[in-house]
């Protein structure tokens, strides 16, 4: 058997036999080997670099004395730099599994989007978790920017779990009973010490001298910067942030406290990589001088472009079958279909503009490659011609016809004699031209010039550098295979040539394959089992699923799982699914919990019995052929170690009383100048309370909404979501119901935390309303108050999320419409205020047009038009007011007369000034249309606190009388009293229409 | 070429194969591997543990900003740790090197005593260095004791001075020049580290900082160890104790904070070992149990004893040979003399013991073993008998002659028949007795008997444990060969067996050789070259060098080198002269610089010429055959990097101005109530110059005394001597003299250093004196004023040696003897107190006291009797005075009528009352004995101020009156006056003679 150290042994000997060097650990705490500044440190600047080396990790917030099976303060990872990108960082990767013994064809080896980041040191990249039968073994990052700086070159960061890996290679299921060397247990060697420093980072250190050891390291860390000595400066950094660690472990950093020292340590951090660049430049790079280090990179995944050495010369002049295949590493799944689209695009377009004829353009796709096919594409442009604007005729030519001096010199400029211009219209208008002849190109010169610009042009939402000095992208593109029939058509982007050979799954024995022609490369990859078609794919993940779920009697809810099934469509090129099963005892557990770590964390489709319970299986996709058996061990025992941390957790905090847990979170701190996470929860109970006097509330429901308010949040405190932050408020129904609690104050309990995204669920009873407001109301008002709002892209407390979440819940809530926004603020003013906080009016105001903005942009991003939400502007302070609002706009828009009768009021408002008295001596009017007006508005009743169906439906009768006026009569009135008379009637109509609408707005709303 | 990160790999493949386990390195700034708790807590307690890993060890004090060759404050060990010791330990370590390519048969590999102590953690050891071709490349120890506990079993720890090796092997003479990786140097790799982490810690570290972080780092490992979690404890010792080497870097650490840090750190490692010892018990001793880890020792070195199968039987009855070697580890040089003689001693005592005949007994003995034969030893002992007392005659028989009941009882006891007792003397009175007859026991018998009493006793000054349950020694006892003429005598010690196997130089083919014979044995080792007689060995070296010097014109004194001879004699079995070189430019730099090295570090003897000067050549000795030339290159580069160091720092020195020497002094702390090094040298000067005023000095003598004063100590802040600090003074006046100093001024501060240890020079001009006694004043007058006076075995300011070195100066030098120690600590006082020190009259008291003290032991160890150093005791405030009468009296003791003279006078003290007036009425003296008493006494001239001599020649004529006058008068006399007169004529008796002598006691002495 592998034991531990002989991992590491190999994996140290394997890299540096591909050119890396070794170092040791850094010798202060770090959380990860990028810490380390043969990392951090080394990827900076143009200096070639490749490194291994083991690194304890050390994350104090990881401890658990020793007693999760999966979880440790110290981990050991596997770091690996190759910088810059060597071009086939996967494949050295996966020969390097195979060195540990991972046999790659009976294994599923998977690379899963991951977009790396760690704001800590302004560092961020792209790149994959590997998966290994699904679990998370390396992660592997294509480093784009590291304290601040863009790298160039970019480097390739690998880190491998040792601890992971390790316990499925061996197949313990608890860290403690790996073999670590042999004849003694990993338990043996370091047990001792997981319990102890879990021990000190979790209940012993001393709170005010970490806090001091911050502030020192710090200031060191500062001062070394100033001394120009990037190298202690980073060790300080280091320092640093293992004391904020360990305050962070013992529950001691508030959310300000965090965001203050996050920054600070960003900014050492970005200055001390600074400084490094500096000191390295002033000291000539010394790497990039004299031989640096031997780089051995293995095989070069592809052989060398043929594309350069090709003429561009069809040897057919029948149509054919053009093919491009786009390689690259593993697309994030959502980026295939938009990838589909712009290769789709592209290719349309320059076939357009190219006088070839061509037939059918298809585009397929899998994580590694974009397949692209033009049906009888034309062997050549046929020849032609274009016309190149010169002068206008009138400027070309004076009064005796002769050329003037303008058309002399646009002759001269396109080398053609004077008397062969030629005249011709541009734009409407005559101008001379010059007849320029174009002669038929091949399709293999146009092709390329088409795949050039497609690759060029391919871009994704998040994009990325890799070895190539020009292109960016998702992933890495590594390979283009082009052929028109059986040419090649030569091009080159950067520095990828076309060629002949495609890459097919990298366990083939064969994965580089010359294809022969384009009908070949769509064989090749059939043959190779690979189904580049989305939909095919997608059915086969479905048809496969369906399969496998009822071979044990059950089903799959493709419906239901639509978004996973695209999502497991992307993973894969070629899907094989394995049926995986867990312990049934484990079906005890909420299945909200079972399904999350199934879809979110493992992409394995849940099994339904037909009336739609879980059962105790499971389906995952491999990415082609592998050992069944050994991969579905794999993966039940990745989920069976998920399961069981949930049920430890969850069997833990089912022994503590409710009130135990609503204890527990008198210690979490949650702002300094607010208290505890306890203190909130008391002053949302009792905002809540407050918002209840504005509603009309049954005695039932407040008995719940009392009973749930006590308990509002506890399970914060529980294990469970202390490790899987995700299931607060689910898990505080299912506990408070497991504690006998009424089904209404566990429903209250989770729909308080509802929504918890956009267009999550929102809560359905009036105490989880009332509770999920109070929630908002009390957040927005105090960090308001301690001037904590949002400004750039930094809203640590969410208070965005939490603004439209009050929105949402008064636009869909009846019962609780009864609430204003600024009424709950002002609640929960209040009820800080009797906490000893200072709230001003001035940072409730501010907070409740906070709350407007962001109903205005929710509003926009559904697609209400900018003139809409303007118009239901003044409503904001109740949402559900301007959205019964906009929904009577749009029932009304189709009735012709509402139209009209806005555009009226529109013209009242702009007539008469603000501040109009609608009172007014009807002795005045006296012209007919006047009287007819006043008539008409007498009849209208007064709809100001109605809604504007009702108004309207009065009100049409008001549209004729007004336009008339307006025609006939003279508003401003030389003689005052008449004309305040008819401004008042004016006025009179705009008082009896509902308020709280901007007519301005909605009449071009409505235009 | 081997590259540094091979070898690492290469070290950790090597002794995993061989059982064990590979760690990381602790995650914080340790200063050796030792500290890292894979070894200073496992090697602790019953549990077996193998542990091998890298450790970058970090030494602020080292750092050099990487310009050294050598130095660097992050250098790399390899750290192995087995625990028991194998019993192969040296065979394991040397497979390692031949592991990394060193070829043992031509490298010169030697272990050399090395006695190992870290007191900062309370651990200690008995071990070599491991010198390579004499450069120092492994520290091997066996741990006896580590944070205070004794080691049971113990641990062999092995460190691998990683730079040191590879640089050797590689051969350059940088560090930066090793290649680190292929293509990559060391330099590329680590040199910007090395230089900011050196700036750093020799320049920016802020010291109130790293004070704080100190204190923190205690307080916070108290806190551990009282929760019981020594593990965190460990770290903050750890952290505490790189804080701490950061201030010492930074020069900022004073004696006393350094002895009150060290006792804490020494304290706080204690607690937290003792934790971790309590807390493996709590939990079992885990690694006791199961199977632990696998334990592949290599191949023992001896095959199983044979001596447990073996009956005593002698195969011949003719006298033979006998010859018994005891097979150790490398035995240091002194104590291979102090074995042979144990072994002699125990031998010839045994053989004395028993009836058997025997010739000559020799001894001998190499580094390896020691051999003694005994010539003719018979094959039996006769049969003998011997008588056993029992009660005495008077005591066994009654009136009646009947046996008693005692006689009756002790024949019971000894199963004889009471008639059976016979009558003998024993000590002059006649018992009854038992006739016991005694066998004679076989040759075998009886030498067996006597290996086990001889190997069981050898014991020298410094002992061990090792992987044997029972014995202790110098270094471990691995085999012994017994043999009397051919067979084996069969012997038992504890678990080693006599066998026929003996064990020659390791790197031999056969190193293991079975002998047939006691005389066989002794071939064997002479064949094998083996020279076992450390004269025939001393001959040796002496005639090698010789030639070796010869053939370059040279010679070695070996005269003045003698002791260093006799290590040499004592670190090898096999002299193998071997001549080096070194480059001639080295000559410029002061001799006793390039003998220091040579001697004390390398131990090389120097080559001269015929006029005594230093040749740039060298001797050293290689123990055995080897090739030359690899072992003298390798020689010469570790001389080369030594000298290259000093020319080094000596011409950094040499840029520097005196005045700038002198003020970098202002920047050391001495203790921080007393100000700097720069400060007390200030007062070294002060005092000196008042020391001046009380003894005569010539205006020459003045301004030599005022110069040096001013430039006194200014080479401590040199580079030389902050590297070899055994050179202060040697500097000072090289660096004096070379600055165009007067050559007196120069040799008086080189004196003013002197004695640094008994037996030392001592100071030969007036000014060097009186500085180095104002020295010493001032140390001793300071340290006890601020209560800093040594306890028990700690002495940290070397007062005691202070105290020793101002008897020894004010005996030595007449020009100062007028310096009375109370003087000359007032002085010292004064001249703190103007400096603001709070001196007491009574400290200064103390310190005179102390002074006397170590005066007076220094008396009794130079062989002076209890009486005698009592009887000069009065004058300890002037040693120059109480030695010259110790002088006196030794003279004197000859003269038959001074023994008589010192005895009358001993009676008149003894008769006076103390405080009697020498006035006296003559006129009351009558009797014709006191009348001539009288005369005698008038005629005697007062020699209170006379040494001795004088007054004895003078007063001898008074013995005979004073003994007549106390034969006849009595002194105390009934009338009162005539009584009075009496006294006082005795009085006056005594004091005309010297004082300062405690006549009681000088009686005692002349006895």
């Amino acid at each position: 058997m592998l034991t531990v150290q002989e991992a590491l042994l190999t994996l140290q000997r394997f890299w540096t036999e591909r050119g890396c060097l070794v170092v040791q650990p850094i010798n202060t705490e770090a959380g990860a080997g990028t810490m380390n500044p043969a990392t951090v440190m080394r990827v900076l600047g143009p200096e070639p670099w490749r490194v291994a080396y083991v690194e304890p990790s050390v994350r104090p917030d990881d401890s658990r004395y020793g007693e999760n099976p999966n979880r440790l303060q110290t981990h050991t990872q596997f770091q690996v730099i190759l910088k810059p990108d060597p071009g086939n960082p996967q494949e050295l990767y996966l020969e390097s599994l195979a060195a540990l013994g991972i046999d790659l064809d009976a294994h599923d080896v998977r690379f899963v989007e991951d977009n790396w980041q760690q704001p800590a040191i302004g560092a961020w990249g792209l790149g994959w978790e590997v998966w290994l039968d699904g679990m998370e073994v390396t992660q592997f990052t294509y480093f784009q920017q590291v304290v601040g700086q863009n790298l160039q070159p970019v480097s390739v960061e690998l880190t491998y779990g040792i601890e992971r890996i390790m316990m499925a290679l061996q197949g313990v299921s608890h860290f403690k009973d790996m073999e670590y060397a042999p004849g003694i247990s990993y338990g043996e060697v370091f047990a001792q010490n997981e319990f102890e420093m879990s021990r000190y980072y979790l209940d012993e250190a001393d709170v005010p001298t970490n806090r001091d050891l911050f502030e020192q390291y710090t200031t060191e860390a500062q001062r070394m910067i100033e001394a120009r000595l990037p190298v202690p400066a980073w060790t300080y950094v280091l320092k640093s942030s293992h004391a904020f660690n360990v305050l962070d472990s013992r529950g001691a950093v508030s959310t300000t406290e965090r965001a203050r020292s996050f920054s600070l340590m960003r900014r050492l951090a970005r200055e001390a990589g600074a400084l490094w660049t500096e000191r390295r430049q002033e000291l000539g790079f010394p790497l990039l001088k004299g031989e640096g280090p031997e780089m051995i990179t293995g095989q070069a995944v592809m052989p060398p472009s043929e594309g350069e050495a090709v003429e561009p010369h069809a040897t057919s002049d029948e149509p054919q079958l053009f093919a491009l295949e786009i390689g690259c590493e593993e697309l994030p799944p959502h980026v295939i279909g938009q990838a589909i689209e712009q290769v789709r695009a592209a290719i349309t377009a320059g076939l357009a503009d190219s006088r070839l004829t061509y037939g059918e353009v298809s585009v397929f796709g899998t994580p590694r490659r974009i397949v692209a096919t033009v049906a009888e594409v034309s062997a050549h442009e046929p020849d032609g011609e274009v016309l190149r604007k010169g002068p206008k005729v009138a400027a070309a030519y004076d009064a005796d016809g002769n050329p003037t001096k303008a058309a002399q010199g646009f002759a001269r400029g396109q080398q053609t004699a004077v008397e062969d211009l030629v005249r011709a219209e541009f734009d409407g208008a005559e101008h001379v031209a010059v007849r320029i002849a174009q002669p038929g190109r091949s399709v293999l010169e146009v092709l390329g010039a088409i795949v050039q610009d497609t690759v060029t042009a391919l871009r994704a939402d998040k994009n990325m550098r890799w070895s190539d000095p020009e292109l960016a992208y998702s992933r890495p593109i590594r390979w283009l295979v082009a052929l028109w029939g059986s040419d090649l058509v030569p091009a080159r982007v950067s520095e990828l040539g076309t060629g002949h050979t495609t890459y097919v799954q990298r366990t083939d024995p064969h994965a580089l394959v010359t294809v022969t022609s384009a009908t070949d490369l769509l064989k090749v990859l059939r043959d190779k089992g690979i189904e580049i078609d989305p939909t095919v794919r997608r059915e086969s993940v479905v048809r496969q699923a369906q399969e496998l779920a009822a071979s044990v009697g059950g089903t799959v809810d493709v419906e239901a799982e639509s978004g996973l099934v695209d999502e497991i469509t992307g993973l894969v090129e070629q899907p094989h699914g394995i049926l995986g099963s867990f312990e049934e005892r484990y079906l005890q557990l909420p299945q909200q919990i079972l399904t999350t770590v199934m879809r979110k964390h493992q992409r394995y489709l849940p099994v339904r019995s037909a009336d739609g319970a879980l059962m105790p299986h499971f389906v995952t996709m491999a990415n082609g052929d592998c050992d069944d058996a050994v991969v579905r061990a794999g993966n039940e025992s990745v989920l069976r170690a998920r399961y069981e941390d949930a049920a430890f957790f969850y069997d833990a905090d089912l022994q503590r009383p409710l009130t135990e847990l609503r204890a527990g979170i008198d210690t979490l701190t949650f702002e300094e100048r607010l208290g505890s996470m306890g203190d909130r929860a008391t002053r949302i109970k009792d905002v809540a309370r407050a918002l209840a006097n504005q509603v009309d509330l049954g005695s039932a429901d407040r008995e719940t909404l009392i009973r749930a308010g006590e308990l509002a949040k506890f399970d914060l405190s529980s294990q469970m979501v202390v490790e899987l932050s995700s299931l607060a408020g689910v898990m505080a129904k299912e506990y408070a119901a497991r504690a006998g609690e009424p089904a209404e104050v566990a429903d209250a309990l989770w729909e308080m935390e509802l929504p918890r995204s956009a267009g999550d669920d929102l809560p359905q009873s009036t105490p989880g309303a009332l509770l999920a407001l109070a929630d908002r109301f009390d957040l927005l008002a105090s960090m308001f108050a301690i001037g904590a709002k949002p400004t750039g892209s930094s809203d640590p407390f969410a208070l965005r999320r939490a603004a439209l979440g009050v929105a949402s819940i008064l636009r869909s809530q009846e019962s609780v419409a009864g609430v204003t926004v600024p009424a709950g603020l002002a609640a929960a003013g209040d009820r800080l205020r009797a906490q000893g906080v200072d709230v001003s009016d001035e940072s409730l105001s501010a907070a409740a047009e906070f709350v407007a903005s962001r109903f205005a942009q929710q509003l926009r991003d559904e697609g209400v038009s900018a003139d809409l939400v303007s118009a239901v502007a003044p409503l904001a302070a109740s949402p559900g007011t301007a959205q019964r609002a906009l929904g009577d706009i749009d029932r009304l828009r189709g009735d012709a007369d509402f139209p009209a009768l806005i555009q009226a009021v529109q013209r009242i408002v702009r007539i008469v000034p603000e501040g109009t008295d609608s009172a007014y001596d009807r002795g005045r009017l006296t012209e007919d249309a006047e009287v007819r007006l006043a008539d008409a508005v007498d009849a209208l009743p007064d709809h100001s606190r109605d809604g504007l169906p009702e108004w309207a439906a009065d009100a049409r009768g008001l549209v004729e009388p007004l336009n008339t006026f307006f025609d006939q009569v003279l508003v401003m009135a030389e003689d005052p009293q008449v004309r305040a008379a008819r401004l008042g009637l004016l006025q009179t109509v705009v008082d009896r229409a509902p308020k709280g609408v901007d007519w301005k707005a909605l009449d071009s709303a409505l235009a």
